[in-house]
């Protein structure tokens, strides 16, 4: 099994620990002992590890293939992570909050965090069931600071089609409208 | 104390772990085990917390305000961190491996975890003490895949100014060259 609620349940302790890591004023007495007691899980969890990484391995044995994925795996404990929903007119959206972990400027998304979802969302409504689209080109245009620890969604839909080329935009917004917006090449492979 | 040696020590345990929860092919007992031990050093961890997010309360109180940063704050788990090094020519680089935790096609590094990366190495150059420099626009080209657990860089330099904007340039590239080059505008408030 390499993926599993199990997995999932561990990944959401594990984006936990990671904001209190940041976040904690304990002391130091407290943290060098949490620093130990997460060397030994890291220690149990590792007596057996797929090589590499978890894509490699998902591809081989036909388990979800984006678990691991930084935007949207759900047992990645780096990503937030995105579910996104794909609408009937193909257009895609997902809705989400980003914490400490996603920190740029004080108390606001760091500008690349904003750049990398919008790549993946962006990119969402060009992959079709095994024939996923690869990023040509992406624009990413700030218009103001996008809040932590705020209601935040991400929209996008293909614009237009030439060949093997998808021309896909996109925004993120808040609940005062868009902070970002964006456009993308995404290209099949021939 | 809200940062310390001590603190990028935990930092550093926590981002093993990140790559064991993704890795970990140990029995599902294990896995639940592992959960609840993390669950219980999260809960020693949070018997206090600085509210919101790092930089707020850096910024406050004059530590290092970068230090929850997701691409360079060494006590944020989800960052890499990268270590940015300023040329006297004012240009910057920085040398850097990913692993599973940044991964978005299988083996590769995500796209967007690539725009990230280019947007802080970009908005480097145009930093100036007490007055960052926000991104306007950022244009990301992908010339091809960028490999996981491969030596990787980064660099960017300041290509021209005009008044409150700086036009930057910049590549990540690896043993076998370029993978993808970058261009952004930023800009200093007023």
């Amino acid at each position: 099994m390499t993926d599993s609620p199990i997995h999932e349940k561990l990944a959401v302790s594990v984006r936990r620990l990671i904001d209190a890591t940041i976040r904690t004023e304990v002391s130091s007495e407290v943290v060098a002992a949490a620093t130990s007691e997460i060397d030994s899980v890291t220690g149990q969890l590792g007596a057996a590890l797929m090589p590499g990484s978890f894509g490699e391995r998902a591809v081989a044995n036909g388990a979800n293939p984006v678990s691991g994925n930084v935007v949207v795996g759900a047992r990645n404990p780096s990503a937030p992570p995105l579910a996104i929903q794909h609408e009937s007119d193909g257009s895609v959206w997902t809705e989400f909050t980003l914490g400490a972990a996603y920190e740029g400027p004080p108390g606001f998304v760091h500008g690349g965090v904003i750049a990398m979802i919008l790549d993946h969302v962006l990119g969402a409504p060009a992959h079709k069931p095994g024939r996923p689209a690869y990023t040509g080109t992406l624009t990413v245009r700030y218009h103001r600071a996008t809040p932590l620890q705020r209601p935040l969604r991400a929209e996008a839909r293909i614009q237009t089609v030439e060949g093997v080329k998808n021309f896909t935009v996109g925004t993120i917004s808040d609940v005062d409208g868009t902070t970002v917006s964006a456009e993308g090449v995404f290209i099949h492979r021939r």
